[in-house]
């Protein structure tokens, strides 16, 4: 053949994190067939889905299953019960919501990814370290990037200043991958000031807003006033009702949202529209579940398990006081390589002196060099044994 | 704000076919309340998944529930146990694929609509009338799109020509939607050799192929010979299986198909590790029940039910000399409105006259004006007693 291909693809780096750590574990195990390796390199959920999720899942399975109950292709931007269940949920935090600013997705990573079809050339802000889809999906529209710096000094959340392009799109998430910082309602008012004073517009990953459990965090942005004007927000089921599997997530764009003459809501509901069409029946119907008084508890059960997983991890390092952020309001725990060593080679270390698998911070961008993540997603029993170790080397 | 949108937005027309149906059908029960309308627009699935795919649905969802047999974050690029059922269904045409060249997505029109991302500025060429999401998606990317005329000269069926531009991007739907003509193997590898011969690229929309009877039809692209040099073919489970509110398609993209010196296979693989994150696991475990030997013949029992409606169809405008194609291997059938009269006027004209409603053609495109759409996805009893009106009226 002889067609153009995108030529922005070359810009992406090769993404062999995970693939790299894959290796290096199989390869110890070649040499060492019997070493006990516990992995806290985790970043999916590993406790199973709560009664109330399984029986709505299997109760819409039956229905597709009977002519008076079957049902086709969902509303591409989704079931009504299932939006209604989250403007319901968003009142918790005293966030009123537009049933029409909601739009059901398969997931996060979908919107996140796809949300640079409906903009054009502005400059593009995104934190380092960060979770790589932003940096990707702008890449490959061959956007300017520009990074928003993370550090000890910021305590990894960066902060607006002034040298920022105005116009821009900025990617903020919160509690943050990989670093488990959170914006409390201070910072990220700070945020929306800027984003409504310099024209621009905050993208907010909210995925790990279930883990927040301090009073003074923001469970959205939505709670800073001026956010409407200024914020989309994407947030999924998978790491609140460990949906991972299942696949549901959702993005709001108030209607008010608006630049450049169009409503920003009407683009993203046209490219709904003509690129995708809507989410499985029985998983709506398993999120709405999750969203119930019963289905939540259930969820909230599960954050608890993970959570008290962090809690003890983070206790070893105020114990150590060795400097880490995270293992508050996020399952993650990010903290400094000892003794000056880079992501990978603590990686080795840690592997081969106490066979416990993390990930290398520098997989998350350059500004992560030198730091290490590990999160709460194991068991209550592998985890201590993983301090037990930690502990000897240390 | 001020941030700039993707202006080619601009060029997309209001896509108002089926709210402009809904409208014109609410207004006349508004004068005509005990009007008892039989709907033969509809362009969706209507008989319930069969028990093969609810049981497999239901046992997926239980695992769920269970910390042993729990799946979190599924292969972004499917599960194996689909990709190898599918594989084995494509042995039934006698073609062989890589396991890796099938990428399992969340429907056939996700996947056409994201597949623009990883092409350059290419010549792309479009059916009219044609499924709208090909030129929509491309209108979105700014593409410079040329029409392939379907009229009653070429039974709407566009073949090659050699005014066509080298090095372009080529949409094919067979059975077409919504015309309901299909390709014979003939006229199908005369476009594979065109493309092979220009450079160019196919991508294949096969989504009704198991409405394919007669033998000399061909099911996939890759039947013919040269096709894993120059062709993508985009499939689905809706249509198929009844998928439509389960969500479940795929994608095959030769390992072998490549320009510009990438390998398209792998910027695919690209493009869907970074803005996708896999199909919900009991879906994809109905899936693989619906290509199962009993699945696959509960699947088929539903097809036959719906092409009974299309040969009774059929036979009444072969009975009354109306042109028309589709019906024979589609669940489509495309006619020509009596006495010249427009898409919208004989819409009307059927509405009041008949109390039935189907598609103006216009909404497929400007070739389209004249024609009208009718579907065999109606009941048996309400597909007949819209004939005994049709010939009254026609």
């Amino acid at each position: 053949m002889n067609i153009k291909i995108n030529s922005n693809f070359d810009q992406l780096s090769e993404n062999y994190l995970f693939s790299e750590i894959n290796k290096r574990v199989a390869k110890y195990k070649e040499y060492n067939p019997d070493a006990d390796i516990i992995k806290l390199g985790i970043g999916d959920v590993t406790l199973p889905l709560g009664k109330n999720v399984i029986e709505a899942l299997i109760n819409a399975s039956n229905e597709m299953g009977k002519k008076e109950t079957f049902r086709g292709y969902p509303p591409e931007y989704g079931y009504s019960f299932l939006k209604e269940a989250i403007l319901k949920y968003y009142k918790r935090f005293h966030v009123d919501l537009d049933l029409n600013s909601v739009f059901i997705s398969d997931g996060a990573k979908s919107d996140l990814g796809n949300i640079v079809d409906i903009f054009g050339d502005n400059p593009i802000y995104i934190p380092n370290p960060v979770y790589p889809v932003y940096l990707d999906s702008n890449l490959m529209s061959g956007r300017d990037i520009y990074y928003m710096v993370g550090s000890e000094k910021n305590n990894f959340l960066p902060l607006p200043n002034d040298h920022m392009k105005e116009s821009s799109i900025i990617y903020l998430c919160s509690p943050n991958n990989p670093t488990g910082s959170a914006y409390n309602y201070d910072e990220l008012k700070l945020w929306v000031d800027f984003a409504r004073k310099k024209g621009s517009l905050i993208i907010y990953d909210s995925a790990y807003e279930a883990f927040i459990s301090s009073s003074n965090y923001p469970h959205s942005i939505y709670e800073i006033e001026g956010s409407k004007e200024c914020a989309i927000e994407v947030c999924s089921f998978s790491k609140q009702a460990g949906f991972t599997g299942l696949r549901c997530g959702f993005t709001i764009i108030p209607l008010e949202l608006s630049s450049d003459n169009h409503s920003i809501h009407k683009l993203w509901t046209r490219r709904q529209a003509t690129k995708f069409n809507g989410v499985s029946y029985p998983v709506q119907r398993a999120a709405e579940a999750a969203l119930s008084l019963d289905g939540f508890h259930e969820c909230i059960e599960n954050i608890n398990y993970y959570m008290e997983n962090a809690k003890m991890l983070s206790s070893f390092f105020d114990e150590k006081k060795i400097y880490y952020t995270g293992g508050k309001n996020s399952p993650y725990i990010w903290f400094k390589c000892p003794l000056g060593m880079k992501s990978w080679e603590f990686f080795d270390y840690l592997l081969t002196n106490a066979n416990v698998v993390g990930t290398p911070g520098i997989g998350f961008g350059e500004e992560g060099e030198g730091y290490f993540r590990i999160t709460s997603f194991n068991t209550h029993e592998r985890t201590k044994e993983a301090i037990e170790r930690l502990k000897k080397v240390l």
